[in-house]
Parts: structure tokens; C-alpha cells; sequence
């Protein structure tokens, strides 16, 4: 379908193109568009830009990342689908492995979702063959691989159901989520939630990781100056304010 | 997939499934997924419950289509899938017309919404032979038939898209849309916005029309006294008094 860049949701329109696309191809299972849904509509209430919260969450996470000894970036079918080449990117800036970890578990697209990430940069990507599992948690969705999620000290999860985030924690890992809910369980169970668009939150990452490589006083400070509830809070009232804005200018 | 009935969005899970086999079998566009996600998310901020304000937007509705000429009720995919039956239902007991009308138009999926309606009681569904087009708007989406949608004096549009929603309002008619969006285009231009999901607005609704069906008086009363923009104002205070309310109980 010919979108007409006038339309309001043009942007939007366009990913959601690209995200059937990405069902049609495999990678995205079929009530992952759903999920894209929900957090198009949390996208719109906070703006459909970052936020100064946002920001902090994205600066203190990859303070997080590079002091870990085992860090890991989870990738599901969603996110490879908006952002592979900015994780893999992500992965190699932090020294992070990449495990691949579906809500909605195949063998087939297990291996096409590797397959993608590795054709968009990813290094040896994890989660053909998962030889762990996760405790506190049923079904497929605790299956993992001993090199990566098991072993891990901190696990970055965009998109995470949340289940698994909370999961994660009772093993005692450091978990930050990429999740635009700012009240979701995954937002609530993480140490840093990042409530921001997956594409954006992984840009500003890329930026940061830049920045804090070479300066370890200052990424101890980043983490220092976090607090994952205040910064929650702080989110929310700012949807408050911008439902108010657009209720008045109605 | 297996979803366990203690997952806390149980309910919704098992209408994404739902929803996954509707696309399967042609009645929902893929992408129309991603809509229904959308709409979850804003009924998880509004409680999943429906508010005094859409009750009151149902019965108004409910008033307005039995004192319409010609009252038309159009149907797209995801609105099918979700309440077929119920809109087949409020359809006759309101004498209104069943037109279904496509966001991503195929002819072959029309014919499928149609059947799909008329096995769930829809009587005599329009919208197969689309012989006149709406001014205003561009694309496939301007198709309509002038025995319904063209001629109506009073439109019900369930989940519609907001470039539609204006070309109905700049041709004259009465526009009442169910959208879970309080400040989408959709609602800001409808008459009577009813904010609520779909299957608790229908099921509302048939209750308020069984009530209203031998008293023109109280349905004068429900007209005269609904405010739309008044409505919407409300409702979005109630949104922002859950977030908080939520976020104070983290």
C-alpha cells in the first residue's frame, strides 16, 4: 500500500509496513505486531521523542553494560526486526554477547532470527542451541544458553515480556529493559528501564557508549545518579502533562 | 501456544491468539494487529473497565442511531473479528444498515468480512459492490456503497481510521466512533466518541437500546445531555488519576 507522507502517522505507518513485512519473512512472529501496537500507543503519550529521563536510564545502562564481566543483550523477534544492526552495534561497543530468546519459540525462527542478526553485524550470536534453563519461569520461554543468559551478570532485555524479567532477577542479575510501558512489570522488576522507542533508545546507547568508553569516573557517576523508581515516576507525570497539553489545545 | 490462566493479562493473551487466527484465516490485515495493540495499550491506562463517561457516549449513541433516517454501521477487519455477532445484533435492533469497509482493501477479504458477518447474523451486509465514493478522501478507502455509508445520515464507526472519520464529518453526517484513543483524530471529530473496547462498548450498547427502544423521551434526554469534548476531557483526567495512582502503588 502507497502511504502518502502527508498522514499524520506517516513514520509509524512506514514501520508498521515493515514490520508485516518482517512477519511475512518470519523473524516477527504474527502477535508480535500486537505487542509493536501497545507500545506505539505508550510512544505517543510520551511524545514519540526522548526523554531527558530516557536519557539518563540510556547513560546509566551503558555504564552497566561496560562494567559487567558477563554482559548480554537478549534480542527477540521484534527487536531484531526494528533494530538488529544497532544492537549488534551495541553488542561490540560494550563487549555484550548477543542471545537470541523468543516469547513465541520455533526452531525455525530461532535460526532465521540469528541468521538476520548476523547478516546485520552480530558476532556469534547466541540461542540456536540453548543447553540452560532459566528457574522461576515455565515453558519454552526458560530455555537459554549456558555461555550467555545463564552465566550473565547483567542482561539487557528490549522488549521483554515481563515474566522473564522478573525471572532474570531472582537469579540476581542486573537487568535493564528497553520498554515504553513505564508501569510494566519488566519497567518495575529491571534496575534501569529505559522507556523509549527501541530505535531511538539504541541510537542515544551508541552515542553514550561512545562517550563513557574511555572515562570510568564518569560511568560510575551515570550509575550513581540513577534511581529506576523516581525515574519512572518522572515518566509518568510527564504523560500526565502531555495528556493534559493536548486535552487543552483540543 | 498454551497461556497459563494466572498470567495477569490472561484475557488479552487469549484475544491476541484469537486475533493471530483471525488473520489467518483472511479477516484481519496483518497490520491490523498492530492497531489492536494499540488499543490495548489505552484500555490497560483506562482499567480495563468501562468508565461512567462511555456508558454515557454508549447510551447517547445508542439514542442517536434510533432517531437517525438512515443509520449505517461499518465493520472493518479487527472490528469483525472481535464483535461480529454484537454488531450484527445492534444493527437490528437499532434498524441500522451492516456496511463492511476496508483500511487495506482486497476484494477477496471483503468477501470474507462479509460472509463472516452475515454467518454471525448480519443481514444483508453491504460493501461487496461499492458503487459511490466518499469526497475528501483519497485512495480505495473513499469506496463505499450509496445505498449505505454514502446515503447515511448517521454513521457508527467502530475502530476507524481518522482521515475516514473527517470525510464522513465534511459530508454532513453524524459520526459516532468507538475508539479507544481519547485524543485520536477519530474522536476529536466524532459527535459521540465512545472511548471503551469494542466487545464491552457493543455489549453496553445492546443493553442501553433494549432500555431506550420504547422511550423517545429518554433518548432526547441522553442527546441533550451529552457533551463529547466535555467527555473526553474526563476521561483523560481518569486516565491521568490511574497513572498515578498506579505509580504511587509500585
Amino acid at each position: 500500500m502507497e502511504i502518502s507522507k502527508d498522514h499524520p502517522r506517516y513514520r509509524s505507518l512506514v514501520t508498521r509496513e515493515h514490520m508485516g513485512e518482517m512477519v511475512r519473512e518470519g523473524i516477527v512472529a504474527p502477535t508480535g505486531l500486537i505487542a509493536h501496537g501497545r507500545g506505539e500507543a505508550f510512544d505517543y503519550l510520551i511524545g514519540e521523542r526522548t526523554t531527558t529521563e530516557a536519557q539518563g536510564a540510556e547513560r546509566a545502562a551503558v555504564a552497566l553494560l561496560m562494567g559487567a564481566k558477563r554482559p548480554v543483550i537478549t534480542v527477540n523477534g521484534n527487536a531484531a526486526a526494528l533494530a538488529a544492526k544497532g544492537l549488534a552495534d551495541l553488542a561490540r561497543l560494550t563487549s555484550s554477547k548477543l542471545e537470541v530468546n523468543l516469547f513465541h519459540r520455533s526452531e525455525e525462527r530461532v535460526q532465521k532470527v540469528c541468521d538476520y542478526l548476523e547478516e546485520q553485524g552480530g558476532i556469534r550470536v547466541l540461542g540456536r542451541v540453548p543447553d540452560a534453563t532459566l528457574p522461576h519461569i515455565a515453558s519454552d520461554r526458560a530455555k537459554c544458553t549456558l555461555e550467555g543468559i545463564f552465566s550473565s551478570d547483567v542482561v539487557l532485555i528490549p522488549l521483554e515480556d515481563g515474566d522473564r524479567a522478573m525471572a532474570l532477577k531472582k537469579m540476581g542479575k542486573k537487568v535493564i529493559a528497553i520498554d515504553l510501558n513505564p508501569l510494566s512489570r519488566t519497567s518495575l522488576a529491571a534496575d534501569i528501564a529505559i522507556v523509549d522507542e527501541l530505535t531511538r533508545a539504541v541510537s542515544g546507547m551508541l552515542a553514550f557508549a561512545k562517550e563513557l568508553r574511555l572515562d570510568p569516573k564518569e560511568r560510575e557517576r551515570a550509575l550513581a545518579s540513577f534511581n529506576n523508581h523516581e525515574n519512572l515516576a518522572i515518566t509518568l507525570e510527564g504523560i500526565c502533562q502531555n495528556l493534559r497539553r493536548r486535552a487543552r489545545s483540543v
